[in-house]
């Protein structure tokens, strides 16, 4: 899924959203966010048309733990100006998909060409931010020691529809030693705009989990004995009930090539 | 371990903790104080000789989950005003324990007689206060439906000793749907000076408890397949440490019945 990355990136973009944002949009780096523009808030990005917008803005209101907004653009205005003063949804993430009817069309660099005056961009909060904290925090997260991302799984917990939205509720779980794991609960409390909160901790079975090995959907990290495992809401539950509803048109960012705001992580903490 | 009330009690002192302490202290109720005085913080009350007073207050201090210290008073002071302006712990506590080299020696209604120029109180929060926070935020306790006090045990957890005090922590189990525990987690998290946030989650056998039936040192009440066990910091930790640190004198509240105080639940609330 990594992109190619012609050229070492210059030391800013590590620390500095403003100067990640000006390559990107330059075409000087189209690879993964992740580790990049560090302790700034990177969103996931959602772009449809305003026939389909008003039914998704409805799912993620009814939604905020899978589907935290960030902002919303206006019709036709490619401007997030809450998370950037410069920032542009057309030019300023290093890889797009464009999905018609459902169905995956395209990957590019730049959405320009497919501008409309009717589409209107979403931006979601993703857990690298609640995943800083944690860190912060001094919690250890296995997935990230081994530069891997965390347990994935589409859980039975049924989000609640809108429009043509809806679907089953994705999850991502991270495993914790038991003090950890309340201190965990604790650490993402804080965070509501970035998922927040787990929403299961310690029987999966009850979740439509049953074996967590087999039915994980991303790279699986056995759970030490000694170690419970949290569930948290996850920012592809919207991607899948995208694809479901299958609208003419949706634009999103390519897997873990995140739109980089100019939001610290620390500035969404909620007390 | 009720004790006998002559009279039914006042209206007033279900919600009042001036009348209600200042029936106790006319010795006009000698009851627990569990469902009087709702909403307001009730103590567990310790009183030391100021030679152990020291060491205690440093147990207390490094000990702040099951020791959490609410106010303590000067050597040979029997108010608190902290916690009352007319308070008095010689007379405002139902029912007295006093304990002569860790051993039970009395029970009784005023300890007046027994007051010395070198006696230190010591008020500890108790979970009455996060209880009520549980279930004003929804969260069924079962024990309390039932008229019960929660599940106890002595863990393998050590405290940190001071002294001549220290030895295991005793916690209470509170078992929990677990959306309801992470809610559970995040309301006790507010309030620190009554306990606090669980000290674990889900996996007992790690913290001494194989069986939780068996090895629960009060009424039992089992936990559904559904559920998760919760387990707070308790309040008797520090009888436990007291009764090893066998001191000459000790003297402490009778267990429900707390001392009452002026200070409101919901003021303890960290943010």
């Amino acid at each position: 899924m990594d992109t190619a990355q012609p050229t070492a990136p210059p030391d800013a973009i590590r620390t500095d959203p403003r100067a990640l944002r000006r390559l990107i949009r330059a075409g000087g780096y189209a690879g993964r966010t992740g580790g990049l523009a560090m302790g700034y808030v990177q969103a996931n990005l959602c772009i449809l048309p305003a026939a389909d917008a008003d039914d998704f803005l409805r799912y993620c209101q009814r939604n905020p733990k899978p589907c935290p907004l960030l902002a919303v653009g206006e019709p036709g205005d490619p401007r997030l100006p809450a998370l950037g003063a410069d920032l542009d949804v057309r030019s300023d993430v290093p890889s797009y998909r464009v999905w018609r009817d459902g169905a995956l069309a395209d990957t590019v660099a730049d959405i320009g060409a497919l501008w409309r005056d009717d589409l209107v961009a979403f931006a979601l909060g993703c857990s690298y931010s609640f995943e800083e904290a944690l860190l912060e925090a001094g919690l250890p997260l296995r997935h990230v020691e081994r530069g891997m991302g965390p347990a994935r799984y589409t859980s039975s917990i049924p989000t609640v529809p809108a429009g043509r939205f809806g679907g089953a509720m994705v999850v991502t779980m991270r495993s914790f030693r038991p003090a950890d794991a309340i201190r965990a609960i604790q650490v993402t409390s804080r965070f509501p705009a970035v998922h927040g909160a787990p929403v299961h901790i310690g029987l999966p079975h009850l979740i439509g989990i049953d074996d967590l090995a087999r039915q994980c959907e991303s790279p699986f990290i056995p759970v030490p004995d000694d170690e419970i495992p949290l569930f948290w809401a996850c920012g592809v539950t919207p991607q899948v009930a995208l694809r479901a509803a299958r609208p003419a048109l949706c634009i999103t960012h390519t897997p873990a090539h995140m739109l980089v705001t100019d939001l610290k992580n620390a500035s969404l903490a909620a007390f």
